[in-house]
């Protein structure tokens, strides 16, 4: 379990919030987990009570159905979730899409979409890659055409986390073919647009606890108030917005990470080899030695990083640092543990191989371990 | 493509020999690939035309309808089916199971069952692994009393590869209560006897291309003709032929992953990011660098270690050595593969991704990487 | 420079303490680095200035002529320390030596040496490990044999920093036979003890600018106010002086690492090669964001555990899971700070050749980094 | 002991020449060790006695009084050398210096300076990085200007090997202002030519026992026959002879890490710690079954090597990917023998420490393995 009755960062209001979280998740998450990963998708109803619970955009304020809290609340929910292995993409909507809207989509707007996505009845997603373009926002060639008012959407995303049972997505596109990055926009795109279609859920190493897209944009009509904040805006919006998203994947990996490593303690507790308990071997507990160090640093370091966000002192490149070495060092963890875990690990029945199969991805999203590096790389000499 | 040509260790017949496999594999293997993922199995009409190719049991001598060969060919099957990303489990009965009955069957024994191995209409496995055991001799609780001539055989085994299809399963049992590892025999189990069932096929992170069972003994009858060898030699037999296991595996690990680099050098040539080939970044040539430099010993490793086992010389502790080796930096490059292919190397559709959920699991059968540490650890000071 | 303003352990008098240690290192220290590296030694006159300039035993009570001030001001002395790149045994005298005598010692012993060590004419060292034995507090065979009201002690120890200056020497000797490490007991040994002599200053791979020595004790009277506490309590005490000499070490490794870095940034903008800076390269970018990530991550792990120990509630598996780490990442920082640097790191003359000489040592005093896992690995399961 | 009896590489001609090496080593170098190392410099006599047991340039041919044998013979001296421990400059003679004369050279400079070479008279030396270059060959600024039938030679070098010792250096020079690294020339520089001096020897981590200096050059005269080849032709041959540099070092490094290795066994082996011999706990086991497997691969990787670079089929690429594998793999099994030995690794008096120290080169010179990693790129996709 997730020590936090231990950590500075928490006061008893955060601590109350986690013992609902840990409630509600037990009740509505937990048994429906093999479900989840059968079928490749969270059902809606979970995530209404998810919503009704209070555990859905923290960070909206009151006035538009929220709670009004800071990313704190935010990294609790994430901390739990990750801890109990669901990979459903409640996190993409609480720290990620919902902020977009909350800094920058106009009252109308915001009016229109928040509660849905509080209350857990609206579903969204963000639409940034495209196939074949990776990270690279200066390749992204969905556009949007001046039509009157509005906009004529066309092109494709891939890779699009809830993009199967999105209601609503945030989707990049191209309004300009002048200036490379700075020629983005920001759309918001309805299920049921006519023109929007997407394809299969994807077939993924792991996170088969949560629907995966590419969505297709055939001409679709955008009437003027779909857009979010200004025309060519984009770019900024993404920059400002990447550090919470990081740091939302950093929180994932060190959860699961402590949860791999608790796997790993019980199982090597319980299971005897040679005639003696794996972890009595002097090389499971070095093994498990190393993780304990690492995990401990890890806790300390994303506090540390969370305090310094919710303070708004946390920089790009600090937050790219913490999505770099929390991701990379949550998959040494998890490796490790699976290895422990000798040939069991290898089977989707313990726990351990969905943590694992599900862990690796976060080298990979939210901007590869290499694009991390180079973002910090630019901040340097 | 395997680098064949420039390996000191083949000769012409070993090159023609590849280019019957590689043909082979192309014709019967390769179109099914996605049907044995999803299958969890290979047909038996697939084991018959491998069979029937001359692909299976190249060391099974010709008395017994092989072709009487030495490991150098096993090895050229093994590198092109693990080169093809095919999980089949031909290696296992060609490399592990027939050379059990070549080296310890009686005449009978191996007129019964080596010609059906070699055709590819006998399907076989060895089951060793018990639940809760992992690769601990002493722990086997698997029983074969004495009853008459025979035995009655009761327990169950479990992560058995091929073990769902097998006709013929070679079973490490207890014959004697004394003696830990050295109260055991080895005795041949047929589809059929009555007692013997099978659990479900087991749902592993990767492998999917083959089957793996766990298999249950309800007090089997087994006549005196299915003890291979003596009584209680089985410890002796398994120590004598884990070192071809071992070199098997190996050969498995240096064959995958040069699949692997091939496929990254393939990928990162095709996509462009930020405007350039990936491969024109410089971190994306000095991964690549890197596991070229590895691949390259790999190679010179390999090919002295078979011609070493060919030459009866390679030792338990060698062989334990290149299966850690081979392995754990197999591995290395597979995960470096993957993730010089971004986002696509998470889904399973792309070749990476089968490649590495499958190579995972060489670090933990046929004896974990730390067991294999162990045993190279005795043989020291 | 270490980035101390935006810590948020430290509060102003923090920052003036560390304004004060910077200014009296760069008059004292500094332009003496090259002497002290030569001549692997500190010189008396040093130890004096910087003990006028209230730089040595923070910890120390007003009563015995220190500060009383906590040790987060220990650690900004280590840190600035160990940031010039001096190997100076400061830290050892005020992190170490001095809180056994202020925690143990008799009213009449602290008056007696700690003015000295607070003012820096009175130079310490503690003696545990003994040739042969390392870390093994059970393997020590240095005894202290009643003899009247005091004992005469027997034996040797090796590898003692400021051993070969020191005017005062903590000394752990058996003084039971019975209960192994429990048969212990500390005692003060002065110079010119009769029978107290010393072997030569030992040649090390680095860390030259201290002593380390070899200590022979040929029957040494010593009475009876020479043992610190009780007979037979060394092992409690060492156990809980242990957190803070842990703690102490993992405080240098994060300014050794930082320094290091600092240099290879500062290094790669210089010089250039093939036409362009070295931080021009993507490979030495990556290398320097990979850095950078570790050292944000083991700043804040760093505060978290001083202000834990401050607290009065670093437990010893969390201090050896901080030396653990932050030596083991601390040293991979300094490689790959030298290897930024080409054959230039390979030379002596260049500061980030010293640090890593020096860096090296840390992996292994203090406990190397197996016993502290083994240490962790207790507390587990 | 290497154990070269079970390699496939060599005769009994190798055998012979071994033991004769062997024996040599021991009389002439072992007895010096430290010597060389207290004094930085390998004294002539030495050089003498080596030549003329024919340990130096096994490559000459009779015609210049050497042997006219093939690498294979170098290595054995090279793996010899570096087991023994020593920094000798010999391999530099043998595999490189030697090897641009009798490839590059006229009859008349063969005639005049091989046999010196082989016999130990002649110490040589070449002379290729600058203060500030690296590595980069583009960037050489010591230029030989025509002047008459000859050249005048400005500018300077450093870290050259042998350098303060060297009777006779071979100096890369710009002759043209254009091609870039295709407008360099080779030269040879005696000992005396007016101009040319020495700085002073060089104060490394490591190779104490060698010399290695700067060296300028005022305006030195040099008649024609000093040009080795054709003018602007060195780039040719400086890739030509790359590979065989490489591969020396490759044998160093493995030749080294079987000594550390070695040491570590022994060490292990002998001391003892809580009760019990250190190589007694299974995390030594371990680490020490890991550098065992690491060495059995290394071994077959460069017979593999050797082999074919005697046959003349070794290309630049793999030459490249031999020293990085064997100098990064080297270093890993060397920092890994120093850990098991605790607090006597960080001990020059202890074998382990100065082969430590030593080794950490060899990732840096010969080019680093960045350049390594950026040559073998760029003969990929």
């Amino acid at each position: 379990m997730i020590n936090a009755a231990d950590r500075s960062l928490f006061s008893d209001d955060h601590h109350a919030f986690r013992d609902t979280v840990r409630k509600v998740l037990a009740d509505v998450i937990e048994p429906r987990l093999d479900d989840h990963e059968r079928n490749g998708i969270v059902e809606r109803e979970a995530w209404a009570r998810v919503g009704a619970a209070g555990l859905l955009c923290p960070q909206v304020p009151e006035a538009y159905g929220g709670p009004g809290l800071d990313f704190s609340f935010n990294a609790i929910v994430g901390e739990e979730l990750s801890y109990l292995g669901s990979a459903a993409g409640f996190t993409l909507q609480s720290d990620i899409v919902a902020d977009y809207l909350v800094h920058y989509a106009s009252e109308e707007q915001k009016k229109r979409y928040l509660p849905g996505m509080v209350d857990g009845t609206t579903i969204t997603a963000i639409a940034m890659t495209e196939p074949g373009a990776g990270s690279d926002l200066q390749g992204i060639r969905t556009t949007a055409k001046r039509d009157g008012n509005g906009w004529t959407l066309s092109g494709s995303k891939t890779y699009i986390t809830n993009g199967f049972s999105a209601d609503l997505v945030i989707v990049v596109a191209r309004t300009t073919e002048e200036g490379g990055a700075k020629g983005l926009s920001l759309f918001l795109v309805e299920d049921g647009d006519e023109g929007f279609s997407r394809g299969r859920n994807l077939d993924k190493i792991g996170l088969h606890g949560n629907d995966t897209a590419e969505l297709f944009f055939d001409e679709v009509s955008l009437p003027a108030d779909r857009l979010i904040g200004a025309e060519n805006a984009a770019f900024i919006m993404l920059m400002q917005q990447l550090p919470q998203e990081r740091l939302s994947i950093a929180v994932q990996c060190q959860a699961g990470a402590q949860r791999a490593y608790d796997e790993a303690v019980k199982f090597t507790s319980d299971r005897k080899a040679f005639g003696r308990r794996i972890i009595d071997f002097q090389n499971s507990r070095f093994t498990l030695a190393d993780m304990t160090a690492k995990l401990q640093v890890g806790w300390a370091h994303l506090d540390w990083a969370i305090a310094r966000h919710v303070a708004g002192r946390l920089t790009p490149a600090e937050a790219s640092a913490a999505k770099l070495w929390h991701s990379e060092t949550g998959w040494g963890i998890m490796d490790a543990a699976l290895q422990l875990h000798g040939g069991a690990g290898y089977m989707n029945e313990y726990p351990i191989a969905r943590l694992w199969r599900d862990a690796r991805v976060a080298r990979i999203y939210g901007g590869t371990s290499e694009i991390m590096k180079e973002l910090i790389g630019r901040s340097l000499g």
